[in-house]
């Protein structure tokens, strides 16, 4: 009896802290959406998630372990399309990609992350943990073009992968020019073109 | 007489408030290189300059308007090559892009302007300004490519510029691999093949 409550006592602990360590990153995530890096701080942070100070620092040694920890579990990991043909999966990807880079939140927050991997090797670390994650499904669906002769077998996957990406990334943070449906268009065509020579 | 040394006091104060502002942007811009907007205060600014607060506040009413104009200089607007052909002029630019993202300061506090003009539409707007200058060339030759008959008079420019600068800072900020020659060769000839078409 003694013994179950222990247990109960435990899980309960545990459901507070998940609780609470959710809410200080929803809070920290929240704060670098609107303002980037510079906006966060751990007073901030603890006055919106209303978790106390100590709390926090129980569990994020510091701002900058907070910051990391909220990156790390930023964006979605996309699954690779599997419509039967690259120009199919490439389709889907692209127009998928382009509607996320349009809407989620990552990409307005991905800058401050990008920036301070400029000086930060810790964040470097973590930006490209979450590259990878972003671009495995491009690099699949680029090995099975290859694997069934949809691509040639000398070609260089990672180029591949910069002629497609690339032009997304440049016309979300660069250009700001619209990323609609005809410009993932034109980015499959000369993937095409290229790739069916 | 007196008019004289009127006009040369006058040009004396003019040099010097020159040689004091071309000192504060230049240490401006040296610490946005090292630790990005965050590590620019106004205060380390006059230290390293050597120029006073109330000097530097005299030409720049805020941190803000200090950050734009830094900002706003940074980088060498290309000119367009004229080699003779698409491919030639394509080739040279690529490969000067190429090699200016490697190795200029510039390429290392973009990121910071990019995640300012995020949310500040004061930083979007310098940032709009900074990237027209960068593209201008590239917009160039392929206008001149259109009107040669290099290219097909459909084809939308911005997308062919996104084919072009997309995969070069894909690789610089993003994916952060190297910007080799074999890399600036393989843009140069999609871009081609496409054209080509």
């Amino acid at each position: 009896m003694k013994k179950k409550r222990v247990k109960e006592a435990a899980e309960e602990t545990d459901e507070r802290v998940l609780r609470s360590k959710k809410a200080v990153l929803a809070a920290t995530f929240q704060l670098l959406s609107e303002s980037g890096f510079g906006g966060v701080s751990v007073d901030e942070v603890s006055r919106r998630s209303g978790v106390a100070k100590t709390t926090v620092y129980r569990h994020w040694p510091s701002r900058t372990a907070l910051l990391i920890d909220a990156c790390s579990s930023m964006g979605t990991k996309p699954q690779a399309p599997d419509t039967g043909s690259f120009k199919g999966d490439l389709t889907a990807l692209v127009t998928y990609m382009a509607a996320r880079l349009r809407s989620d939140k990552w990409a307005s927050i991905l800058p401050s992350v990008i920036d301070a991997a400029e000086r930060d090797p810790e964040l470097a670390e973590v930006h490209a943990r979450l590259h990878a994650g972003f671009m495995a499904p491009v690099y699949s669906i680029i090995e099975r073009a290859k694997n069934q002769g949809e691509l040639p077998e000398d070609c260089e996957p990672s180029e591949v992968v910069a002629s497609i990406v690339g032009p997304l990334f440049y016309r979300r943070w660069f250009s700001r020019q619209p990323l609609d449906e005809k410009f993932a268009k034109g980015i499959v065509e000369r993937a095409f073109q290229k790739s069916a020579r």
